[in-house]
């Protein structure tokens, strides 16, 4: 069962609230003898990070993240990794009013409906803090698949406003505070997103995540492919709406000419000539780049008033003020990144364990 | 571990290859004292079928499914149920050809990547012949979900053709031979697909489904949740390779206002005033329809000869005759309201596991 | 979740009911390009079916095993496999008593609390018939464990009466209808058995399996300890009710000094001197033979009337009639020893997996 | 898959070694609205902790748990709840003894073998340490069980000594060091022991625990069987070789007859007159007391020199100083009753999930 782990052995336990004393993960099954350190990880959520530019949330937490177990003298012993980062900023807040109100597009309504209780915090379990852990894991992960794997992002549409291909340029992802791979496209975003910023509005993002090195075989078809745990993967972070496996929602408008990855002989290998299927054939890697593109609605918490209902049944609005994000699709890139990793380092063990 | 199960307490096993002697699935944890019978199977099976239109392949096969287990005297007794189908339409066919060459977008390349071996007979297990079994379990998953709960779908799209929304009618759903909604657009799909069965092509498809009556607070945060488990339910059908939630990667392109669902009370109950969630907020079902949207592929298997290699490592073309479905999208709605309803009878059960 | 499947990495779940159709399994995450079929499998088989002596119950099956998908020309693919054995001997029987009267030891009326309905028919899904599976995924395992490993069992204890170990010899066990590996008693074994089955009566017994050639290593702490998994397998068995590894619950009354296995270098290895650890420290296996013991109790259906109740509330008396073992033990041994082949196949799997 | 996790929907993960930073576990799929304070748990742990009589480890640390997640304002909400106990007492201690030689008994050699690394501090992972956790969640797990089951358990057999059955008194448990139900083998044990102590030697122990009010129907055949689940506990606990249900191996020499647990009406309701199954039939709970015995090998650490070889090959001794339990079974009773009450918490959750 996996309310709060995903994986089979690459497995990551998640736990922790916003406002909660701290978060958390255990990660399970790790390879034996590999290096890590606290050092290592941090640099992933320094990305993830709050309070980075103003086009993130002001909240302010430094999100030190501890090893609790599982490293012994710099090395993994094969035992859970624990990672811990403690909630420093819980601002002393005013809760009443979203204690009362259901925040419409944010999980106050179906917690309630579910649990007969929320956490109501920051939006408790429900907040995208808990994303931190996706990206501490990740880290982890990045371990797992070596060198010869690179896991990288990029945000490609904000709202209205979509880069084009033709720019794409991995440099410029930490050029720019959107990670985005387009420099020009980045420019437009700077302007658009401080109107909507200064409008106390917020707009959707579209990310893309390629991971390049992974060798052809891994997927277990035909409930572990590895597109469908990817998909599963990305509409798990907060606010994922859709997810796009290359070709994506448009392969339904091709034919079988266009859509075809022809193949060639190229130095003794065989090679394909295009990647609309996003580097998976059968739920199994191909060897090419595996291109995973996943759309984040808006952030919710808005300062128009939006009509709702409170826990009593009674017709209100609400207008959330205070420290959110513009455009949560920007800190989306690292966590898509993460999401990735994992996913693929537990098909790495996957696949050894029955291919050998 | 789930290389070939979904689900976790409504859980589904599946076997079986395109050749071989038969398919089959194991549904285990299916309540106890469930009316259920072949005769309550079959028709959803019967929807699937091939060879019921000239839209659909000539391969003829009854499809009829048998309960080996799990049912006495018409009742599930809570044990295993084991249902089968025979495969009699082992056309004793000439294979040398699919035996060396790789397909383009098909799984040839990458099971031998995978396996070192593959049964080429008809896709061996990457047949889409392997989606029956879903169909089967679907139809036993709607008698777990019972009469509240409707699942239905829809093909909304065929290549260059999409339905009209203002006509959508699910009566229409079953008058045509593509499960679309839209009587108008059935009839540009029909001149549309005549053309591209002639020509020897193939074109692909977008299908939504829909559940309604579903109660709020069905999915299990973070990582089993709701639409995450349907995203990849939905990717794990074969050839799609986009799927989305509600406004899905329209998500990203809309600001904070105008993808607010807001609420009101209405007769004393709090609803919806619009659905861009797709009926899931933090995972959790709202009690709004829930509404899933998959792309599918064009079938790969076409008269225009591809380029592609074989297994000596030859460069080589490939044409593929016989009988394809012009479009796998028309088929593949059935197999996506049967993954809905697997998903939806797992969830009804883990919500009532851990909230009683 | 595991209701009808075991195993992680080598996955065994299986179905069917003792007078239904067919009983069967399927197996995932078998390594492919193994050389498997029918004719490997059936030795297996054969050693537990029923009617050999005797010593065993009456009921004739030829229980043929099947396999419907997996294998291709001779050799796994690496998808599921399934078998199949069709139940041909559902004599036509007045089960009017049964369907009634719980039987005194036999799980009448729990499945019948639980499910609220039960398939009475021999009991159903609760029948060791289920057993036959079990050993047929057994031979699956050994060939995943290869030549290098040997794993084999023999009857230990039958009622009052009890090897010496001191005569253990492994060629004995299938001299004798016992799978006792003393030959003299052997001897004794049989004049008490035909005594508990003229007098209509039953006795239990006590099972030993051992492991050879199994490396240091395998085995995944804290919770999928080697011993745990295989304590957990044999207490799976039909009726068995205690389980031990190495010195078992003789443990409690060693000390320290008598515990100890001590070691010593041989040929610049290191090797145990003793081996009351049943080859496993730590949950993890040594090197030396795993050993595991486990108790059967009697058969519950004897001559003697024994009083119960019915499914109305009436007190009454039941006597089974027919064909039943009067030493499960005896049949039990080829499946001890198939359960141990399936932990071992699952964690050589998933040792590779985590430490390559 | 579990290597540090078990349980389905009552589900526990727990991390940590002897002497890192901290241990913790997680508890996934706890229902919500369920009254939970430290205060409730602190009180199973101190009955766990070392130190508190001569007769265990004087290992002296407060063991003070501190709930990092899933509970608000007095109440568990649903999502998972994490434990934490930080290690104050890692006496900084010359370790360069066990770092280079293989303590017999323990899981130095195989850790080893298995990682090819391991944390020496106090035994790393391997050390009973980890079972304040299962303590812990134990204590959730009774919240999970209501007041109406009663999980306990006693030391009923340490070396050479046993308990006589007719004295059995819950109410002396708590009474003397040892657990034990019977006040006149308390006696005895405390002798015995002391001697055991003074020689620096160990001895191995006997438990049972009872669990009482369990109704019938719990337990999920064929492989999640209520005794299987429970036999591959309480052998997952440090140092257990055995386990038993019920009559357990005595099983193995009873008759039909002598084995028969026999049925009357009483008040109305079916009853048994005899408990050799140990409360469980089929897999299933029978309404009766579930009953299950495990022992536990001697301490492996102890004063007598022990032949071993170390991690370079070389033949040597070993003798363990400092603080060890001279009968680990002691501090085994609070661990078997919390593996007791996991196993039920988490039967519970799926007997409904199926069951309604």
């Amino acid at each position: 069962m996996s309310h709060n782990s995903f994986g089979h052995l690459f497995r990551v336990t998640t736990f922790g609230e916003s406002h909660g004393p701290a978060i958390g993960c255990v990660i399970d099954g790790c390879p034996p003898e590999m290096n890590l350190s606290e050092a290592e990880i941090q640099p992933y959520l320094d990305q993830r990070r709050p309070g980075q530019s103003s086009y993130t949330t002001q909240r302010m937490e430094p999100d030190t993240v501890k090893i609790l177990s599982g490293v012994f003298e710099g090395q993994t012993t094969g035992t859970p990794i624990s990672l811990m980062i403690e909630n420093t900023d819980q601002r002393s807040k005013d809760y009443s009013e979203i204690k009362e109100k259901f925040r419409p597009g944010h999980a106050d309504f179906t917690y309630m409906k579910k649990y007969g209780i929320r956490d109501y915090r920051g939006g408790g379990r429900s907040s995208a803090r808990e994303t931190a852990m996706r990206v501490a894991a990740g880290a982890v992960a990045r371990k797992v698949l070596g060198d010869s794997i690179t896991v990288r992002g990029g945000l490609t549409r904000m709202g209205s406003k979509q880069i084009n291909y033709v720019n794409w340029d991995w440099d410029e992802v930490h050029r720019n505070p959107f990670f985005c791979p387009d420099a020009e496209a980045a420019e437009q975003f700077k302007i658009y997103l401080d109107e909507i910023r200064k409008a106390g509005s917020s707009v959707g993002g579209e990310i893309e995540v390629h991971a390049s090195g992974v060798p052809a075989g891994w997927g277990a078809p035909i409930y572990g492919k590895l597109d469908a745990d990817l998909a599963g993967a990305m509409i798990s972070i907060n606010a994922a709406k859709g997810v796009e496996i290359g070709a994506g929602m448009t392969a339904a408008c091709l034919t079988g000419e266009t859509n075809a990855d022809e193949m060639r002989m190229k130095d003794g290998k065989p090679v394909f000539m295009s990647n609309k299927a996003g580097g998976i054939l059968g739920g199994i890697s191909t060897g090419q780049d595996i291109v995973v593109r996943f759309a984040v609605k808006p952030t919710s918490s808005i300062l128009t008033p939006r009509q709702t209902v409170d826990v009593n049944g009674n017709e209100t609005d609400i207008a959330t003020k205070g420290r959110h994000d513009p455009c949560v699709g920007i800190r989306a890139v690292p966590v898509g990144e993460a999401m990735m990793a994992c996913v693929l380092a537990d098909h790495k063990l996957r696949h050894r364990a029955q291919c050998g």
